[in-house]
């Protein structure tokens, strides 16, 4: 795979089920990236190295997944220059979710996350690729085209039922 | 002012004191923008053709701010491939912010909006900022230079508390 | 079946196990009607057409059912002069149904959306059914009596238990 | 005015200044309509006597407001075939309408209540109006225009943001 | 069994799992008591005739169960002069009990209904009893004796659990 | 005044406000009841003394008030086998009273506590009436008239707005 | 096992699952603790004594779990001067943990609970430990090394992970 | 002053009216402090350098306030093997309390920190005095006159309140 664009951390190995989502929309999208574990709370001088050397390495986006007190988000915000994408995991710690939402959402002014909902790193990854395409046309013209997919879907989804409900 | 490459809407004119902080971040960033008014609910037909427009116009990303029931960000989200910020406004009809917060931040699969935190309209135009940064090398100086100037101001409000604190 | 009176929409097909309560509510009152899938978030322009066409169609009443940011109910009451029945629903990707309760209920002034329930497509047919028995007797009358049907499947309940309780 | 089609009704005398606006919805509609106070539980025999009779009385549909437990509009859907549109009211004694909405909103399979916006009194004005609109077609046609305004509105407030913005 | 001191009602059939409780409660502490189905929704009639004889039929506190929009105990309350304890319910239809404990909770002043923690019918059962209790010293008695098999219970584990730790 | 029945008491000085409710309801209704302040958490021995002391001075029922961690109801209840009615207070340091109602409700099998509404001073003093009214014919007659008071004095409202209505 | 410096008490037998978790952290880390069971609400007195021996006992740290209207770890830090620990537990009769968490956190000032994450007991023995490594540099030294050993683990996940991907 | 044992740190200057209840409590108890701002989100690298040296200056204990998405507790909790206070601050940008509450009592497991009541940054200081206490018998037997003081004001109101009962 060429040099990533986008860099995938999430805050503990149990949340890859979910953080696996963006990996694969970023695959569909044509938009290389990396996936690792790295924890706030756990190895905050990891995460503080990676955060501050990311946009050196040529990162250009960061998807960051966390779950309860979900601090990774706010904090690689905090010391990278670049947009971070914040996913809150419902993680098996978590309230219903509602303290990784608000702990990632809830950012004081002057360090946004663009939070995406609850355990929707798929989001996460097509949003990140719609701010590649922001400057580069063939990824914007494969989001395009994914979202054309949507549409077609939902319409056969349709027609099925519609047919289902004249044999009655 | 220059072509904008940032639309900023919100669904009512009651929104435009919260949602000038969009304006006055991208202003202080150097980021060229324009904003107006554009209601899901009041005006469907011209929500569809602002989101439907906005690329062929040269946007680059669209900030929407709505309270309530607050359907702008992610109808705006699905109609054009450009990222969409929103921002969840607690507005006078709000339940606390929750609504406006849950009926923006909970996008299906495949239509993210990027949620700053409530009322954080700042944040959006920052977050902007930064999206046209990952290619924009101005910008992100900018972004980077912002940042530098949060953090020196905790700095002296620091030094201030502790200057105080010696002389009790 | 006639030309249908209640038009009965979902924003994904996997809405349908909840939302054919309302269909099913809808042939025991001898209500016409249609189901099909139209979403707002991925397919935006057939939402706006199945909205703009409804009246002409002959539509009386429209059922929206959506889950998590549930845009349809909204939308589709913003651009019909139609009733419009919303029925949040708790998807797999919704907080509970939270999210989906407070983005159909909290509508601005000027868009109202009856909102029922959450889950109870059942009382969003027995709704529509009474709006239509409003000025139609026919269904006024067994809306009556489904409602006569209620009240004895209770009192059956009650007997049975005291009897129960009195052979102990 | 001429006899009443829809019957607007409210638990206590407090709750005046938020259900006027479903009056002046209707005035503004053409709909005839009257108000009274009914609490259901400080006069739950009138609250009985007026459901009962609403039908035989020519009312076609009831608008009710009630705050904290409110249990008016659901007891009066229990009682009538008509249909009820419930508003929820964000009274003194209300927990920020939490209260309120769940105990209008979440009625048992059988018995539907139309529930609109937290303190949103207008739009169950509207509401009744477009279920009076389904076979009167001089009330559909008003609706129509109102909706009409309700889009100039906001056309006109964005045309003079977009006017202000160009001069700066 | 002699004629009943306490009328333990309950919304639906379905609730009869939990509310079972509350006969049980007052079995062990020797209250007569009876148990039946009245909805206030489905059978308000029977509501009313159940609540406004119940003074004269010698109950002297009623226990009503209910989920979700739960207004059969404020209801009763608001008929009968004797005290009314709630029991919210959890049902399928609920909302994680949120609907079912505001829609019992909070009534407005001048008509309380005594309300116990979430689908806890034997803690009703045990109000009762201390109710009754105030005047007839032989409930008042078993009710001291249970709070101290309660105690007991209690002290029991505790020497269990510090016998396997000293083991160990 | 007499030896009393209702013992009033709050866990701070500032919940008098809200508590005094309770009182004057008690003088309405004509019965004997004493008001101090004891707090679980700052007197707890005075606490304990109060609750095994209760029965013994004559109390038949106990209402107590606090808020945020409201541990003064349960505990009272704990200790004395008379039914204690808990009064969840809104006090400044409360989250929207939140914390005040659950801790007060969601008391274990076993040891209930009869909760009213948030604030609702007045309703647990009507409550320790209806309780005494069980055995008391007297304190029950007062109960009953008041209830007819809270009739009339919504009927005299709703003739009032209907009369002015007729005028317009 | 020498004299325990830290108590672990838990309001019902059926918390012991969850709060083991304390006692395995502090077993880890070398401190020596008792573990027993103390209900605020059916053994008050026995949480009274409890409470009140704690200091003369040699205790130095007290660890409360329990559920619901969690009452012990307030109540207990309300008698003792010692530092109280709590534990929010999400009991079966808990409403998802909400009352758990508000009933130990929101106490009044004065009388402080230091409060860990809901069903977090292991956090709690991690916290008493750090409480006692105050003062003795071994149970500090102890606590270092378990942050070490968190560290390391994330990073073997994190390795093992790229390794993957990178054979992809 | 002394060198400081306890750390107060704040994310805002504008936490310093909340914040200040610390100092007071800790000055009340003789325990010398130091306070300051460090921002996790606007010097990520001044709370690093914080969190490392803390240890080392001779601190023993740290109270950290944030509001919103707070993360500055957590995060030192991250770096230090000292025990950390957090305080949730209800900001001027907080949901109620509500993020600011989860996003400091929700940590995982390995890193507590130990949480106070939202906007009680007197207990924080009481607490951090207890901490201290654990092995100084001086600051022990001052928070133990210091719940003395508690019991007595209360007894007093209580006293005062009685009285005046008496007069009417």
């Amino acid at each position: 795979m060429s040099k990533p664009w986008v860099g995938i951390i999430m805050g503990s190995p149990s949340d890859l089920e979910v953080m696996s989502g963006a990996a694969s929309a970023l695959e569909e999208l044509g938009v290389p990236h990396e996936v690792t574990v790295v924890s706030a709370h756990r190895t905050p001088k990891r995460m503080f190295d990676y955060a501050s050397s990311a946009e050196k390495r040529g990162l250009r986006v960061i998807i960051a997944g966390a779950g309860g007190a979900a601090h990774l988000p706010g904090m690689v915000a905090a010391i990278t220059p670049l947009p971070v994408i914040g996913v809150p995991v419902k993680s098996r710690n978590s309230i219903d979710g509602w303290d990784s939402i608000l702990s990632i959402l809830q950012m004081p002014a002057g360090v946004p996350v663009a939070t995406v909902a609850l355990d929707n790193a798929r989001n996460a990854g097509i949003l990140a690729a719609q701010i590649i395409g922001v400057h580069d046309t063939a990824v914007r013209s494969r989001v395009r085209s994914y979202k054309e997919s949507l549409r077609s879907k939902i319409e056969s989804s349709a027609k099925e039922l519609e047919k289902k409900a004249r044999k009655r």
